[in-house]
């Protein structure tokens, strides 16, 4: 199977179910769909629903069936986006060449498109049913979606990244806050799928992918803020330095990074089947290759 | 039966719950749980979850059995309040006698502890199944509080009352932003163990309970802010009327503001099996006549 092929499938099923689910969203003069929509819409790798439909194919679940899955995860990244840029946290101007969603449509506004995105994610998953998934499963779904958003995972790793921006940090702290702020959710993408066709042994498979996956993407992000090319990536390069961030190659350093980062990709593989693989394998690839 | 008796009890295993609740949430030097709890522990009325109490009273449901639902609500309410509160938003530096979220602990950590209460509510949700309850109830009664929290519940109210704050606005509209802020969380409190055992009949008549519930709640609020005792408030009168702000009595007078109150209160009962509507028509009957 050509990878390149299917995660251009995959993602322009993903904008395709995005576009139906944001042009069904009622307007109004004053309206917060309409702000939910400008952030979404600003594109994005839809690296997360991505990771869910790679899980759905490893299982064998027809894509269509997890939809409202693939949508939940991208509307939980993009709500977490929107309140991570606000004035009070990371005060950032622009995310993907665009003004965020302060700049557009001011604070408040801001603040409740992502108190609805959150929402709204646990609206679909809560719909899952409709496509044919026991109940049982669409419980621990959603339970599994809802710790991974909250004081346990990513709401606790943007308070340890706004804790630790002006500190050294220990490998094992930066390590903590990665697995919060990303690994935690793509854990969550690649195990809703198991979850939802009540087969705990792969969803403790797919998990540790997930979890591998994550720290490895965080790492490769380290990387390419060293060595990477500005242009290519859409975004300023030796930012981490200036700041004096913590971050793997300034704590093991080039090869050290490189090493773990190794040992992620491997011990991310663990335990899959790789007859029914190849998605997954290829996702981490081009994850770990990329220069974006 | 003292229905003040049963508020009283509610409330003190309520409070119980939710000690045990917050207790149990492991602290760190900067801490999220720290800011959540701070905000939970301010008091109020806890009259969502007695409500949720009250709908479980009704269907002869044991307290014990829903005890993450009335977390849950509670949760749920005290996170919009954290987010009102903010600078962006109301702009408010106290709440029941003490500094807002914000004033303590900064903006950005009362953002994350409002999406961190938002989130918590939906774990305890999912978590009803251990207490006998069918996943398919609890998937409908999780959907019904995403839904009433959400861009066509709580936070279109926002959105709402922030764009409505200095305009004249019509009776439809004043009750439309009414029942967004207050009546859907209350129509969900009252459905939802209805919801969890699976009667729609009855959770369609007790979402009507607390649709008209809550519409009452709120006009006794803005007569109260008219007619009211500030110190037995313990908040200032008059001040809707300083903001020229749309109320019930503005629009319709005192004496129509009254009538419609009482439509909402006769409106509220009906369908109820009288017989096991005790503690129901005492909730509502306290909080018609409160003086709080």
């Amino acid at each position: 199977m050509d990878v390149q092929a299917w995660m251009t499938q995959a993602r322009e099923q993903v904008e395709q179910w995005i576009q139906e689910s944001v042009g069904s969203w009622r307007a109004e003069p004053v309206s917060v769909e309409e702000a939910m929509a400008y952030s979404i819409n600003a594109g994005g790798k839809r690296l997360r629903p991505q990771l869910v439909l790679a899980a759905a194919d490893y299982l064998g679940i027809e894509q269509e069936r997890i939809q409202n899955a693939a949508l939940a995860v991208e509307y939980l990244h993009t709500y977490s986006l929107i309140h991570d840029d606000l004035p009070a946290m990371d005060d950032d101007d622009v995310r993907r060449g665009r003004p965020t969603s302060h700049k557009v449509f001011g604070e408040a506004m801001a603040i409740l498109a992502g108190d609805a995105l959150l929402t709204e994610a646990f609206v679909l998953m809560t719909r899952l049913g409709e496509a044919g998934f026991a109940p049982s499963g669409v419980v621990r779904a959603t339970g599994q979606l809802a710790r991974a958003a909250g004081r346990q995972g990513l709401v606790r790793g943007q308070v340890q990244d706004l804790a630790g921006e002006h500190q050294e940090l220990s490998l094992e702290a930066l390590s903590e806050i990665h697995r919060n702020k990303t690994a935690v959710l793509f854990e969550a993408c690649l195990s809703i799928p198991a979850l939802l066709v009540e087969d705990p042994h792969q969803a403790q498979v797919l998990s540790s992918f997930g979890r591998h996956f994550g720290l490895a993407f965080q790492m490769v992000d380290d990387i390419l803020n060293v060595v990477g090319d500005a242009r290519q990536l859409g975004k300023a390069t030796g930012t981490d330095a200036g700041l004096g961030k913590a971050t793997y190659p300034r704590l093991l350093g080039m090869d050290g990074a490189r090493a773990l980062l190794g040992e992620h990709v491997r011990d991310a593989k663990h335990g899959l089947d790789p007859k029914k693989a190849e998605v997954l394998e290829g996702l981490l690839t081009f994850a770990v290759e990329r220069t974006w």
